[in-house]
This record gives structure tokens, sequence and C-alpha cells, in this order.
């Protein structure tokens, strides 16, 4: 089903020799692709959260790295452009390595060779999250239980879809392969608070593959399970600690919490690369607190169809932010990654760490 | 702190001899205070939901009768006002239990008295019902755990403040008691999508009354018993089964299960008159699906200042939009009444219902 560009976050476009991408600021009222012609475009698409989720980011910076060193592929540029583009998005620790990689390619090579093989490496780091993110799928599309009813009913949070890697996703990625199969798939997408990823994106990724789902609001999420209607729950993870804590989008741990109470089966779908082997627990892992704003405005269309945002609450309300939670190992039924399906135990974390070598 | 009026949903104006009402619709943004000078304004702030929570419309009604009975006091004006403020919200338990209580006590009368009884009756079901909100603030701040820290921190849920009563509130009224008896006491307001009264209502009648709260999305609840900063959870209860499952608003079962699983404190505030005791158990009770537009659009304050809906989600977009979800009654610490506290078990209830008589 993916085998068409347009279930993708980020393209190229060979007749043009550039890159386009979703704006994602604009979802899910407009799809709009932008081309990224040069390296001061591709700095603003991931600044402005054109594009967001860890693995867009590093790749398009790694496109907007080969495309700084077409310009001019000194040692001096390619230190240059490396720095403009890592300011972007300080935090993102996959936007770091993506440079790395790149940039380690090429600095060996002649100048007039590295702006291609720039290219090159962009294109297999692409390549390379779409196959990592197809087998998430297979293996959790195999790991999926059987629907109660006539339809398996799949409870998600936030958006780890196409629109945050490059296609398929690592959440989404095993009801996309699960629905490929030609099984009757149904998403409850979590709206997501206070950003609203889950309406705003997921639901809308979701329809565009032709995938049935029902948005609810994030309070919803434990009575969906006391009335039965959730068959999993399939969640992505921001970061995983090396005992198996999930470290993720806040919200995620009461609904694991409800999965636990519930006996529905919880799963985090993840690239080993997102595992911190370095961090014991999730209780070393930082909580982002992110600005007050976010609780108390949103954004949407007015009846013109015009995008902007309403203030909720009182002038003078105080809100806090914290962005990300942490679900304890012992809530997760099984960690899905490209490497296969492990229990979040001792056990199960030392032989994913073997797989990986 | 509560002897002002200005802290009241709904105070009389004897000046006029008339009911003023807080249109609630308006707020957080605007505080108007309404007078309501005919049957058709008090049915209309009750259908519009000028006034909501169900001791403030029972009581709004009985007033709106004693109005009507000014005019025209006959038997069949009597039946006629009746039905006409009966059917402005047809689910409430509480308008026809306060509408009967003022027939019942003007019918015997002769039809020269029954305007001036009438109006006595409103008057003696307000003061009950500050009386037993009173009593519930007072039961529950002898009831409340010990600050962990500087300041007891209290979560809730929804709004069950003084804005859903005539004053105090139940849910809010141990935290408004505790503060008049010199405690530090701050309170983590949960918005409480998909309507935000968290957000629109409870925090905005927090600030109202001097009481430190900080707004925070419905996802973050569970985080924030993690970080420790939590040291109770009090919310309200719409219907409260005969074994102590607690029908409220959705989202208050995540809160529990959260509180359960950091051993923090879950108490629910209720009037005994909320207990269904022809209601064996929660799994009983039905659960109201609301429209799906609560979830997809929102309503707040453009930059001009002016109040305006805006639509979240992309067109087409489906959700689904319980109102309601069942605490069980293993997750509740205690049940706080006007009565007394008691433990949400067979024993407790049996207790609690000898009391009544």
């Amino acid at each position: 089903m993916f085998a068409a560009d347009d279930l993708s976050s980020l393209r190229w476009d060979s007749a043009s020799g550039e890159v386009e991408i979703i704006d994602q600021t604009l979802l899910p009222h407009t799809l709009r692709w932008c081309h990224l012609p040069d390296l001061a475009d591709f700095c603003h698409a991931i600044s402005s959260m054109q594009v967001r989720g860890a693995p867009l980011i590093g790749i398009t910076a790694a496109y907007g790295l080969a495309r700084a060193l077409a310009d001019d592929a000194s040692d001096d540029n390619l230190r240059q452009a490396c720095q403009t583009l890592a300011a972007t998005r300080p935090t993102a620790i996959n936007l770091q390595w993506a440079l790395d990689q790149v940039a380690l390619a090429v600095e060996p090579l002649p100048v007039a060779q590295r702006a291609a093989a720039a290219l090159d490496k962009a294109h297999a780091l692409r390549s390379a999250d779409i196959a990592v993110c197809e087998r998430v799928g297979l293996h959790g599309a195999a790991q999926l239980p059987e629907a109660s009813g006539d339809v398996l009913n799949i409870m998600t949070h936030c958006n780890a879809g196409w629109l945050a890697t490059i296609q398929w996703g690592t959440a989404l990625a095993p009801v996309y392969q699960a629905q490929a199969q030609g099984r009757a798939v149904h998403v409850w997408v979590s709206e997501t608070r206070p950003r609203n990823q889950g309406m705003n994106l997921t639901a809308w990724e979701l329809q565009r593959a032709g995938v049935p789902c029902t948005v609810v609001a994030d309070n919803s999420c434990g009575l969906l399970m006391q009335q039965g209607r959730v068959d999993c729950v399939i969640v992505g993870s921001d970061r995983t600690a090396g005992n198996g804590d999930v470290c993720n989008k806040v919200g995620t741990y009461l609904k694991a919490l409800a999965a636990k109470a519930h006996s529905i089966p919880f799963y985090v779908a993840l690239p080993v690369s997102t595992i911190d082997w370095q961090c014991a627990s999730g209780a070393d892992i930082p909580i982002e607190e992110r600005g007050a704003d976010e609780v108390l405005s949103m954004l949407g269309r007015d009846a013109a169809g015009e995008l902007l945002e309403v203030r909720l609450a009182a002038a003078g309300t105080m809100a806090a932010n914290p962005a990300f939670d942490v679900t304890p190992a012992a809530l997760v039924t099984r960690l899905i990654t490209e490497e296969g399906v492990f229990p979040a135990t001792t056990a199960g974390m030392a032989d994913l760490r073997s797989r990986i070598g």
C-alpha cells in the first residue's frame, strides 16, 4: 500500500532535483507539498515544525546538508552547514545523528565528489528508514491479537505514523500492514491534548490511507476499555530506557494503566535506535516542560475556513505543560522493533541488545 | 468565605424581587449576572445551560415555578408551569425533584397563598443546598491528608464547585473549607475535554475565591502523580450506585487508576441524594453519548476578544463522545457526604444508608 509516494511525508522530485515535504503545520486542514530549494528552506522546515518526528527530522536534515554541498562542498561549508542545520531543533537526537552520517560519508572524498555522495547518503538513509518501519510493521502485524468482534479495534496515542517517519510509521506500521494483509481494522485515535497530534495528524493520515478511525477525547480511553471496545493499544516511543521503561507523549501512561486493568495488550513500537542503553530506567529520563500557551489556546479553522488560534482560559490562568510521561516496563506487553518482538523484561532487553550486537 | 453572595451561582435580589444567575456560557471570558424576570427567562437559562450542575438546575427551576405562580397560581397554571420547566432538561433528575418539592408545598394551599409559599420553598431549597455543601466541605476538609510539601496539592476533574451548586460545591467544598481553616492549598485542574469544564469553570471559580490553581491537560494527570506532585484527588459524582461505584465525568476513571497505582487517596464528594440505591452497580448505569462536534470543535476567544468556535479536525473525521465513565468502588478511598465520610465498601454503604434512614 505504500508503493506510491503519496503516503509519504518526504519525497524526492527527480525532475527538479529537489526535496518536497508535506507542510505539517497546515494539517489536517490543508495538504500542501512544499519544495525545499535552498538550505534556508530546509532549516525553516525543521525549525517551524513543517516536518516533525525524529526520523523525518533527521532525513530532512541529511537532504539539507546534501543541498548545501551542491553549492559549496568545501570543508568550511560542510562544517558551517552542519552547524546551521543542527541548530534548528537543538534537542532532536536523530538530527545530529543523520548529519554525522552524511558528514562521515563525504569527508574522506575529494570536494568534487562530495555533493553527489551526500545525496546518495540521504537517499540511503531515507530507504533505510522505510525498511525499518516496514519490518516494525510486519513484526507488529504478526503480534496483533484476534479481534473480539468483527473488527480489530486498536487504540493509539499521539502520532507515530508515516507523518513522523518517511513511510509506514512505527506505532501505525502494524496497523497498515494488518490492513494490507486483509484484516478488518479500526483505530481509536486519542486526540492527544495539548497539541492534538492524534486529531490533527493521526486521524488525517489514517483516513488518507483508507483506515477507518474514530477520534476520542483523551479522557474517553479508559471507558472504551471498560466497555470492551479496545482489543489492543499500540504507541510509539520517544526514548526507551535500558530496562524497557518507555518515555512517550504525555498521556501514554494513563492508557497503559487502563490496559493493564482490563488485561488488554499494550504494545510499544520502536526502532531500536530509540533505545537509550545508557539510561538505566525511566526515572533517569528528564521530562520536557513546554509553554503554558499550548494548554491555554487552540488552533482551528473558523467558519470562513481561516486558521486561527483561540484563547481558551481566562486571562491570568496558570497552566503546566509537561510533554512526556514514563510507562514502566511492567505495563508493556511487548516491544515491537525491526529486530522482532520482545518482552520488556530484563531477559527480553538482554535478548534484544544481543541481536543488535 | 462564602458569606458574600459573590461566590454564589444564583442570588435573590430582594430590591427587585428577582433571581439573578451567572451566565455560565460566557465563562471564563465574561462574568455577567442575568436577571430572570419571567418564566421564559428561567426556561432559557436552564435549556441553554446558562445554569448547569444538577443542584443549581433544580433550584433555578424551583424559583421559576414560584415566578410563574406569582402571575397565576391556579391548578392549571401550576401544572402547566411544571411541565414547561421539566421539559427544559429532560434527563436532569434534580430538576423534577425540585419542581415536585415546590408543587407539594403549594398544592394544599388556597390559590392566594401559593405564590408566597412557592417562593419560601425555593428559598428553603437554596438554603438547604448551601448547608449540605457546607457539611460536605467540613467533613472533607477533616479527611484531607497532610501535605507532602509546603502546600497541599489536590487534583480535581470537571467542575463540582460553587458554579455547579449554589455555594461551596461538592468536590471543591473541602478545598474551600481547608483554605478557610488556614491550610495552604493548591489545585491541579484537569481541563476536562471535550467541554473543558475544568479550564472554563473550575479554574475560574477557584481564582475568584483566591485558591491557587494550575490547569493541565487531562493527559498530564498520571505524570503529576508519578512525580509526587499530587497529595490527593477529589471529584464529584453524577450518580453513585448502591455498591459505591461512581459514575462521573469521563476521564475520572483514568485518574482513579493512576491514584491507586501511586497510593494517592482518591475521594468522591457527593450529596447523599445522588446515590441511586436502586442501582446495584456501575454496570447498570447507562453512559450518555453526546454529539461528535464537542470533540471536533472548540470555543475560545480570538485576538479581538470575540468568542467563536473553531473546527479542529479535518472534514469527514469521525468522533465518539461518551460523557461519563464508571470508577469502581475498589478505587475509591472514601465517599465524602454531608452525613460524614464512608468507605465505598459493602459495610460502608450499609452504614451510610442506615444514617439516612
